[in-house]
């Protein structure tokens, strides 16, 4: 009886799969399986001398069954309800698979936080990571060193695993809306600070959709936000008191819309009567508030699902399709944008 | 060379406290020591053989230094800005302790989810559970038994370790600015359904809060929603057809009120005109709401923190002095509650 005892092992020896072994040794309620099929295993591991105890089982097959969650910056987790919608996403998954999620949000700021001690530590065996920033030296490193990491959101490095979605065509069907309502003057609040590959994005797609209408941005109709309603109400002040003919703004996500919408009140305007609304990911509140949000649906709970089973996949060795999974947003119109003011 | 060396050791050796030991071997960001004294803690630890790897070091020590996370009813994650609140609360201290959270969401309804194979493995030191159920029989046996466990809420178990807060005097203040604008008959639309401790406690709270003010609340004045927004809106369509009198109404939580807010509006009622809001948290969304939310303040990263802090002295073995912690919660009076329409 060897030491080097894996749950393949127990598997083989129990004709189910590996991942039916981690349930019934983790006692996952994800799925119920017969008593017989439950004895099985248990005698298979028993039979073998398979311990069910994690740490045991971790320096036995190296394997932690543990998925490290990364969140880019931590300032996003207290403010913003894009992040538990991932993780939704991502739990679903792990549960069906007997995987758990370990959480580690970065400090914000440029090369303030790193992840290597969960990598080196092998407390992990691999890794999700949200929202990358394009200055992440240490991430490319991790992603050409072929560790297991999917990220949500995209470095464009060749060699990334990624859940990426691309806001191109919706961006341009809400332009499209406003530009058919008689809007000349389009404005964004960002939703984090230059840096974030997102943002430049966004900011690339409202671009191109304006100049397509022979409208554009200037940079003057930009102002970048932090993740929060407060900072896309102080930046829409800034916003609108700089570009007073500004009629309509592309809010970074729809927590900033929330800001947008009640800077706009304090300054005496109505939305969507002298300010139309566009928000960003379609959060289960965006269609309550008032007036009702139009935004870009960008499904996160989705995003955090493939982002795991790709991960998982990858993790046991089975073929992945497509490396680099793009996904379309899509518009939701809803009652925030209206005709231009005169 | 004893093979049970553990971080203690080290420390002893080095000088340092256990703490440092964790932070310089974890290579965490939380704090920057001397060269001097980060050779200190490396050489201790190669004299003594210790590893700095997880699974090595949870075997030796019986320490994963990892606390687990568990959400109570995982719908919660998908809809509500609470859990993240919490989260970050804990993310700061174990950052500063050199611990990681590992996240465990449980399916709705009683009795569908476990957690006792996440203790058995022995992949978690502790737990800190959010929202208990009343009726969770397996939590209290783990409270029973001992095992280091703090609630983020409470069980009313007399051995329970928890962070737990009082709106009884807020939800007081607010029936009393409530009665003194006038209202007579007052609604409530519960943020989750019958069963969980702080439902009935809320209840209870603005039960007795009108009670003082010669009003009462009937059980036709009380819906139950289930933390989101879309379901907030739902519940007050049904308060307000079957109690059209109501105008006010206590929201469950602050993404339920943004429901609240919205049903009124589509029923033709204004806020706060026609309908006052009162909602419960404090989310950073809240002060930036059409209008400015008036809520009862309950600082959920405060709790994520004392929580966290509370079951690190529990694990580290240091004196605990109050092990039932009972905050109170605040009043944040704005600009959703107006005297009542006649």
């Amino acid at each position: 009886m060897s030491k080097r005892v894996t749950s393949h092992d127990v598997a083989r020896r129990a004709g189910v799969s590996r991942t039916t072994v981690s349930l019934v040794l983790n006692r996952s309620d994800a799925a119920t399986f017969s008593p017989e099929t439950r004895e099985r295993v248990l005698q298979a591991a028993a039979d073998l001398g398979y311990k069910p105890n994690s740490a045991a089982r971790m320096l036995v097959s190296g394997n932690s069954e543990t998925i490290g969650l990364v969140i880019s910056n931590k300032d996003i987790l207290s403010v913003d309800a894009f992040v538990p919608q991932v993780l939704h996403g991502i739990g679903e998954v792990n549960q069906r698979h007997g995987f758990h999620v370990l959480l580690e949000s970065l400090a914000s700021g440029p090369g303030a936080g790193t992840y290597d001690h969960l990598v080196e530590s092998r407390r992990i065996d691999g890794l999700i990571l949200l929202n990358p920033r394009q200055d992440d030296e240490a991430l490319k490193r991790l992603i050409e060193n072929k560790f297991p990491i999917v990220l949500v959101g995209t470095l464009r490095h060749p060699e990334e695993a990624s859940i990426n979605y691309s806001a191109s065509a919706s961006t341009r069907q809400a332009v499209d809306l406003l530009a058919d309502l008689g809007h000349r003057n389009v404005g964004m609040v960002a939703f984090a600070p230059p840096g974030f590959v997102a943002v430049e994005g966004r900011k690339e797609a409202l671009r191109r959709g304006l100049v397509a209408r022979g409208l554009d941005l200037a940079d003057s109709a930009v102002e970048h936000a932090n993740f929060s309603a407060e900072s896309g109400h102080a930046a829409t002040r800034a916003l609108l008191t700089r570009r007073p003919d500004i009629t309509a703004i592309f809010a970074g996500n729809d927590t900033i819309a929330i800001g947008v919408i009640s800077a706009a009140r304090a300054l005496g305007r109505r939305v969507p009567e002298d300010l139309s609304v566009v928000g960003h990911d379609d959060l289960p509140f965006a269609a309550w508030l008032s007036p009702a949000l139009t935004t870009i649906r960008n499904d996160a709970v989705r995003q955090g699902a493939l982002a795991a089973e790709m991960l998982i996949s990858i993790l046991e060795g089975k073929p992945v399709a497509e490396r680099r999974v793009r996904l379309q947003s899509e518009l939701m119109v809803r009652q925030s944008c209206a005709a231009a003011p005169r």
